[in-house]
């Protein structure tokens, strides 16, 4: 049949994914049709706002470039990311709890010896970052890989300042443990930053008068052999923006006291001048598997 | 507060647009919020599955150029384009009926005189098309632009083509009726065709095992002064796929008898060997205003 009114075409729309061989999808695609359908009816979308929506989604593709991903981007803002997070993550018997990826997990992350300073050439506060990886029972796991990155005292990644290529990855490392489970670095006290407002994100934000900060913190996805990876971020105490995440990607437990120090030497036996700031934080490991996150490419 | 869970997460997120100014936008941002959480709740979305929309949506955002645009082609094939204009146009008092306006509306359409062959080095059969634009009462409007645009034999719009930007229009052109509401134009006859396969829309219509067919028809874009824009197409009666067009575009009265003729001479008076096809088709126009979609660029 033809003419189709504003109901019965949801049903022929349905209707024509029918032979959908993988069950999983189809169910995913004829949820997807009711809601849209079902929001386009109740909001009683204009031709214009249509336009509108189209324009601002082929923006938001179009703004993504091998080192930025404007779409995980929106739905981090829109708490889509941590909606999955938090559906994906019901029980954690204990373990550390998860997060956001965020939208600078580019690569690349080179293995890096335990102790070493990865924000050789950045200015900064001296941090030094202390831990260990266990199971759920606190057995330290060997082996496990930590892929380590945060933003410069600027607010910015590596990967969004236009040297990335020639200079390579900064803040950004990969630690693998040792029999004790434990692995740590050098690097700078990171900032509170607002995520890039050059952007389709950024003007939706602008427009709807909310503000484009993130809490400082650091991100980590550890990956053993046996256990779920673990997608997180370390976030530091005392941030103005810890109860107003832009992209609420907050949880209590993953907020770490940075103790403020004046050895004159770092736990690596290195010599600073002046002050210094510790983050001790654990990461526990629960058995299972799942998905590793591809970084989208290596630098060039 | 930090630590939302599944449910608290989304009464987070929409006072987070609680200032937004335009009201009307902050109401299409906290419904498509309710819907976006709704569907993931709803499918207990995995991280792997989010992981491949992200995917999909920067696809189909990087297949647009000027001269494409998938995420169209995406609201089309999903049904969402022909529900926003069976919302939009619930009342038409006799005007013609709508339907979608499609990926392909690229301009530029130029104006022609009455008659003219629009199909210049395009194989096919000949076929005329003769069309008066009228009010709701029958009195011929004046001046109003009518932009046309079919694909060709093979079921490829001239934008598709490598060589458009050489080779400018074809099949694609803009009248201006006179005082009668006539225009007219030689063409070749369309025929059903799939919509762009090589792309993520294509993916994800061939991965459901649909069809990608849309039926024979001629796109026109009617604009007159104090009258609603009619966007619409006439398709071609007898076609297999006019109870299965891959965009639900069809409705029974946008459905034109193309007469088979065998005189010597078409209307315009130009003589041609063989048979040929008449379509005969009037629009009548609502009044009222509207959005007249803007091509998304003219041909380098």
């Amino acid at each position: 049949m033809a003419n189709f009114n504003e109901h019965d075409l949801t049903d022929e729309v349905l209707r024509s994914f029918a032979k959908t061989p993988n069950a999983r999808l189809k169910f995913l695609i004829e949820e997807t049709v009711k809601s849209l359908h079902d929001l386009v009816r109740r909001t009683e979308l204009t031709f214009e706002e249509w336009n509108q929506a189209i324009e601002f989604l082929t923006r938001t593709g179009q703004t993504c470039t091998p080192l930025r991903q404007e779409f995980i981007l929106l739905s981090d803002v829109l708490g889509v990311s941590m909606l999955v997070d938090a559906i994906n993550h019901r029980e954690r018997e204990g373990a550390t709890e998860t997060t956001v990826l965020g939208p600078f997990y580019v690569g690349e992350h080179r293995v890096t010896p335990h102790g070493a300073n990865i924000s050789e050439g950045i200015d900064g506060e001296v941090m030094f970052v202390q831990s260990r990886v266990t199971d759920l029972a606190g057995k330290p796991l060997v082996g496990a890989e930590i892929d380590v990155w945060h933003a410069d005292d600027d607010g910015f990644y590596d990967s969004q300042k236009a040297d990335y290529a020639a200079h390579g990855p900064s803040l950004r490392a990969r630690f693998v443990t040792g029999a004790d489970g434990r692995f740590s670095f050098r690097t700078i006290l990171p900032c509170s930053y607002p995520i890039p407002t050059d952007g389709p994100v950024g003007d939706l934000i602008t427009t709807t008068k909310r503000h484009p900060m993130r809490p400082a913190h650091v991100h980590f996805l550890v990956k053993a052999e046996g256990y779920e990876p673990l997608i997180t971020h370390v976030f530091l105490d005392g941030d103005e923006y810890l109860r107003s995440d832009v992209v609420f990607g907050v949880k209590d437990e993953l907020i770490a006291r940075v103790e403020p120090r004046s050895e004159p030497a770092l736990p690596n036996g290195e010599r600073v001048s002046g002050p210094w700031h510790l983050m001790t934080y654990d990461f526990q490991m629960r058995p299972g598997a799942g998905l590793v996150p591809q970084p989208m490419m290596a630098a060039e």
